[in-house]
């Protein structure tokens, strides 16, 4: 299994997949989040190999169609990078305070982050 | 029109408006985001008076029916809140600096920040 495809799937899976139906959900965890093999998800649901791989497909293509429609997991990602970087910059600003006895060098970097919230917030 | 209802239904447009029709989508964006009324919309696009709202409240349902499973605008809003509070913390520092020669009082608004960014990052 390509792991970055695996790790895609896999976060889709986590947005989307109250719009799978109840089998290809079933299919798609005990794939991706189990670790199950084709062979395996074959003998557990009772479904052909080819079932289970029909299933599978199937479901990917429907989770990427949402995600190429919505870009949930894309605004979802872009917005954890910006707290990812607020929260750098926290650490950031914590050291500086232990280094330092004056307060007015944080200034342009708490500045900065209530530039970014007010850019988040719209 | 209900403006709570409008404010929603506006609401979950923005997020799921690429799972509507063509047609959908035009009767929903004139009603809740143009403020055209039904008879407007009836001219504009040619469509009976009853064909518009069969339209816009088979569109309402399939907008809140994504809400209900996928629940992205209440996650979305949540995560918002927490932007916002960080915000008003971020504020506070800076006034804090103006007012005070000493750094170290910063330091518990700070952790807290770095804790709060920590949880959002999961």
């Amino acid at each position: 299994m390509n792991l970055d495809r695996a790790i895609e799937i896999s976060i889709l899976f986590d947005f989307y997949k109250e719009l799978l139906t109840e089998k290809q959900r079933e299919v798609v965890n005990l794939y991706y989040n189990e670790d199950y093999s084709l062979g395996e998800i074959s003998e557990n649901l009772n479904i052909s190999r080819q079932g289970v791989y029909d299933t599978l497909k199937r479901a990917e293509k429907i989770l990427q169609e949402y995600e190429k429609k919505l870009q949930l997991v894309k605004k979802f990602n872009e917005r954890n990078r910006w707290v990812e970087y607020i929260y750098k910059e926290i650490v950031d600003i914590k050291k500086d305070i232990k280094s330092s006895k004056d307060c007015s060098i944080l200034v342009p970097k708490i500045e900065n982050l209530e530039e970014i919230c007010r850019e988040l917030l719209g």
